[in-house]
């Protein structure tokens, strides 16, 4: 990358393009020939590197149960040939997870990546994100709808409210 | 500060000598004398803002259930004011912490911080750690533990073993 603005900006672009609008095929414009998950525990590509069509196939299956998913940027660090972003994500539950059922619930989460250019393409990343959050956000979910199913059952005019929206999108 | 590398520096020495080493009065030739925690899930002062004593009171706290804790910098990022590190932290789990009675197995963890200077003084850091995967790691050594008492009790010449030490220290 030319310019330390630069890549900040493209990077930016492909966080927005690729993961929060859901334009796969413009990962076309942003990943290089082979990439490597470096670290990112609980993912399980992690470890291993992908050709472009593996990399368009790990966001669509990551995006399956969260269709809407918004990611909001909190700091873009640029140094040497690495851009590292601190971020929130806000996401409904609309598809199955092992273990948790679609919740229709908002979702937040954040996290933390170091991505790796190669010239003007990403090539790998190294990520930590908050996945216990996640966790006891879609345990509370779960238990919340059960109560919800019950006092129904128990009082069919009482109605179930849900959260608010996220602050994405 | 005054260069790049100089920041990078300094951070290094900080994490090595107050969290690694547990120099807790190290504190003070690195910490402004109001420190933020601006994001940190999980951490008890999420949000909040402290003095000395406080950030102090912070480290010995977050260190007593692992009192020989060791970080070991994978990447260092400097832009601007700040400097991002990526990390694995390798500890004893020596005292107890809520659920979870002291196992005394070695628990490896990752995250990624970004530590914000002013001057040559870190007054705020934004962090995510990897809680579910200590979270999963302390469920699987409690579980070893309860497979091991079993085991002894029902044959007392059987000996469990522990799991290999990590790479720090």
């Amino acid at each position: 990358m030319s310019t330390v603005s630069n890549a900040k900006e493209r990077l930016a672009n492909f966080v927005r393009e690729v993961w929060s609008e859901g334009n796969v095929e413009a990962a076309d414009e942003y990943i290089a020939p082979r990439y490597k998950v470096l670290h990112d525990p609980g993912d399980r590509w992690e470890g291993r590197e992908r050709d472009l069509a593996g990399y368009k196939e790990r966001v669509s299956a990551l995006r399956a149960a969260f269709p809407d998913q918004c990611f909001d940027i909190q700091g873009l660090f640029a140094d040497g040939d690495a851009v590292v972003a601190t971020w929130f994500r806000s996401a409904t539950h609309k598809g199955d997870i092992p273990g948790f059922p679609a919740t229709g619930k908002v979702i937040r989460m954040s996290g933390a990546t170091a991505y790796y250019f190669e010239g003007d393409r990403l090539a790998a990343h190294w990520q930590i994100t908050d996945r216990l959050g996640v966790y006891q956000r879609l345990q509370a979910a779960k238990k919340r709808d059960l109560i919800c199913a019950t006092q129904a059952a128990l009082h069919p005019a009482w109605h179930c409210t849900g959260r608010a929206a996220g602050a994405c999108g």
